[in-house]
């Protein structure tokens, strides 16, 4: 599946809703459930579908196994009916499968229950300490290190990144990043799989001058990242991402390639991160995890820095494209 | 007000509620609400209790001063009845006064939507600098740094600290804290103290071993960090705390005095942390911010250690006793 | 204030909500009281609102003064609004008044809690009898006398009436209704007004052929009234009806006069109602009273029938017309 | 199954669960339902069980076939345990299995969404026509005649009939009632038997001298019935209720035997009233339905009243007894 968050414009004012991608357009899958189920003859179709398949991401994800069963079943549901050329409405007349122009993307997860951003490709983390004089540490090859991101500030593709007012060195960060879709503790790497719901694009938006100035007090990235973090455009289940370690990255700025990379070269794997993260310690649908930046994968890298108006273009193969236009904070228009 | 959570074991379950310590006992705010409306002649007193003082720390929180305002009503209709020499109950007999023995003190906010730890004691910040053989840096004198804690592992007063299996250098660290209690962003010092909504005492324990690795790949503490963190026993608002910056502080272990300092030593102070934390930031209700280690307040900088079995009690003045036996996971008691 | 509970269609379904009628248009309250609240900086303005102005008629008059007091303050902050020229629009950007085309009209109480009509007006009691060649029971003067009608099937201005397939004899009763606003037990006279929340027209629909029938088995109406009845198009409060007792009413089929009467021949007030409900028993906001058809206000005093299609206008001065055709069920056009 | 509701106190208040009747105790259904669903390893079995099993009777209603086959399922696990020698127990430690002291038994279905009374058994109404020196009407062979009782005052086993202060002749009336447990219109005898959610035990208290008069005014009765009627003390489903027209009833008053009857002497079946309530009208889940009085299942058939402080038992084959003491209100005990 192609899960995601989409926001419709409506006399009751703007709401945002669980919606799955498909070629027939975004289906509503919460609403969608609830035809599904009173197709079959169930007494309380929308009170079910709310529990199921609830109508936001978080509250889906924490269903796990029983919500991702019945979402699949109700795209079906769907699917035959736009297969046989009908356009299926809801009981109460609700739309359940809108076209592209119809809705504005969120990030698939807008309220991620925590952040967890890993630093797994090696060569960005070897240009890093070359770049600082220092020798790549041993410990790095040892641990998974990850340090914590600003989980309360998810913006989602053709939202405008702020340009926060403390920086003059504004960087972008391409990344894939998963979500957790289950509840675990001391997780194997060879169970891990089981604990991702889904693989997303992800722009770890860095403020670079304040985030050195972190770096040398020792505590890692905190105010230099915090401000925003962009997901999207989908959250694509593994299932239907096949191969996670096969997929191509890139970054474009203003239409020009900047940073080209693959999955393939990551040093530590997702199974890996959730063995890390899992030990001792339980880890809960919602959760965001980002690899870290792909080699090549910032500004910082290639000393090109983006500026005010700059548009950002985060691409993985299978998942799609993240855009987002940079703007200084006076400019930002009403979201 | 001494906000807390507390626990009540009943025929129907372990139930967490909001709670306020009085002379007389601990009040359950959110019935004693109820019941303060309905002596009013609230036609809905539980339906409008449930949203202006909610059962649950976070919740009430986000009410702001709207839920401060009722809260101190409602104690004060409480308070009034004690003095009376009477014992008010609810209208579905349910108990409003509690005694200390009839409940458990949970951390007070159990859920917070975030964890930022300061730096802010230099004492504490120079001794890690000097034990790691390198300068204390300039920047640290720049801006006040913080590392993003494990938000989702909160634990309170009475509650065993589970020692994770991957340390053999496990401590304490002792650190005053306090939680956002109104949303805001570009926060001026003058007026940060309104956004705090009390304080509490925070034990951000460590696992030493795991931590130095970590702190070798500079992306600040994660691991080390995210499985336990402990806050309580109440939560002082801050017209009951007076002067934040003259308060006790002191560790013991099995009753034996570690640490001891004071939160005059304090190098940056509450409303610059706010301050630099609502930066071209939106900051919210229910976050949880810490202060960072006292001078001598962990084990680390007194070379001593924390055993398995072994109780860590941490004490502000004016706030309480915060006191956590360590147990190895085998041994750990079903919470 | 003139309450009303409206419908809108939108792409995620139709909704029905609390409304208010003034010059300007019609008001969402629940959503305008946000918007109130909102200005006055309260902090969670929506959670409140959905408590203080449910969006349903029903929760909004459990409320009783609390709700009707925030509903008046609302009222007032968008006429100001209105009044200045402005139209105010919701944080979510939802509509906040309406013009009568955008929206339909529904029963003000889709779901009373219960529905007690009683057999007010003299006239018409007499007509009956003397019909049935019975002689007028002095009981009648001596208690006021209702029926419990069936409160599961209100249906509101500009809905079908279903003709029941088991009726040749399909008429109309044209009533004034009230609604209780306030919980209470043994309520005398001249407290009896307070109870009130509102007044708005009835239609006591009757299938007179199946009511026959069961008056002779002497349980009073039963499957003969069950069915449907109409209520609407408003809720006026009792401020501003003024005296209803004074008050024309009217019913015209198909735009003819049929009947014409005066709220001032009712026999038992609606204070002596209240009084008789209420003795040992309590009553309680959201129940529907009626008073009983008028002398005339009905095609069984007339010996004239409606038929199929046939429109059917009650009006009641300062309330308005609840309009609804007649159709058999065949004909029913989807809700 | 034997389903019921019951009440416990708590330090948290009075709260009404939905229970059902088995041979170890009373299993608290919808906790069960959630340990159930945990052992399954379902995600989220709390928030499933309160859409699946809830905790009130008339929501369990709603849910239809899927609710009662989710309940079936949670006594044979909970009975598996008992079978076994184990005492099973909740996630939260709340109780799954009570005993009979430990729990005090309300009405089954506390908040019927209606109340309607047919008047079935003909022995009971021929001897109301003779009394009032009237012939038996012929239209009572022609349709099951009902009229609406007040479905706001109903009480359960245990709990006190109070005496209104407006009759000198308070009666009982032994009654079997059942519950609609599916939605449906115009449904045919063979089906109707699928409608009942299951049977119960009814008194239909009355006020002999104020339906007297209300009968003369021709409306049936109203005042004279509304104040209170009890159902218990429990509800058996259709499968264990077997053949429901061979049930003994009797009535005692003080444990003096005064009525008695079987259900086997109805001459307008159960299914025959759902054939004629459904009739172009929908009828829902938590309508209470109640045959009429058993012939010589009332005072006013005996001439012989009870008094203040009496002990009215009714009992139902299968069923259960029906206790209640009648006492004047002045007496009434707190609930």
């Amino acid at each position: 599946m192609k899960l995601c968050t989409f926001e419709v414009k409506t006399t009751l004012g703007r709401h945002r809703r669980l919606g799955a991608v498909v070629e027939g357009g975004i289906i509503d899958l919460n609403f969608a459930c609830a035809w599904h189920l009173a197709r079959k003859r169930e007494a309380r179709p929308y009170t079910l579908a709310d529990v199921l398949v609830p109508d936001n991401m978080l509250e889906y994800l924490r269903g796990e196994e029983t919500s991702a069963g019945f979402a699949r079943a109700t795209i079906q549901s769907v699917q035959e009916e736009l297969n046989a050329g009908r356009q299926p409405t809801g009981l109460r007349e609700e739309t359940l499968v809108y076209q592209p122009g119809e809705i504005t993307m969120r990030a698939p997860l807008p309220d991620p229950v925590s952040l967890r951003d890993f630093y797994a490709f090696e060569a960005h983390v070897k240009k890093g300490f070359e770049k600082r004089g220092e020798p790549m540490p041993e410990e790095w090859y040892q641990i998974p290190a990850y340090y914590k991101g600003g989980h309360q500030n998810i913006i989602g593709p053709e939202e405008e990144a702020p340009w926060p007012s403390f920086t003059e060195k504004f960087d972008y960060e391409l990344e894939i990043a998963f979500v957790i879709g289950k509840t675990g503790e001391n997780i194997k790497p060879a169970q891990a799989r089981n604990y991702i719901a889904g693989f997303t694009v992800m722009n770890d938006f860095t403020a670079r001058d304040m985030q050195r100035k972190e770096m040398k007090v020792r505590l890692g990235p905190a105010k230099g990242k915090d401000w925003c973090t962009a997901i999207g455009p989908v959250l694509v289940t593994t299932d239907e991402i096949g191969d996670p370690y096969d997929l191509r990255m890139t970054a474009k700025v203003n239409g020009e390639l900047w940073s080209e990379g693959n999955t393939g070269s990551i040093f530590w794997k997702f199974e890996q991160m959730i063995e890390f993260l899992s030990r001792d310690e339980t880890i809960h649908p919602g959760e965001l995890i980002g690899s870290g930046t792909v080699g090549t994968g910032c500004g910082l890298e290639l000393d090109r820095w983006v500026k005010p108006g700059d548009v950002v273009e985060l691409e993985i193969e299978k998942i799609g494209v993240l855009r987002n236009r940079v703007v200084k904070n006076a400019e930002r228009s009403s979201a």
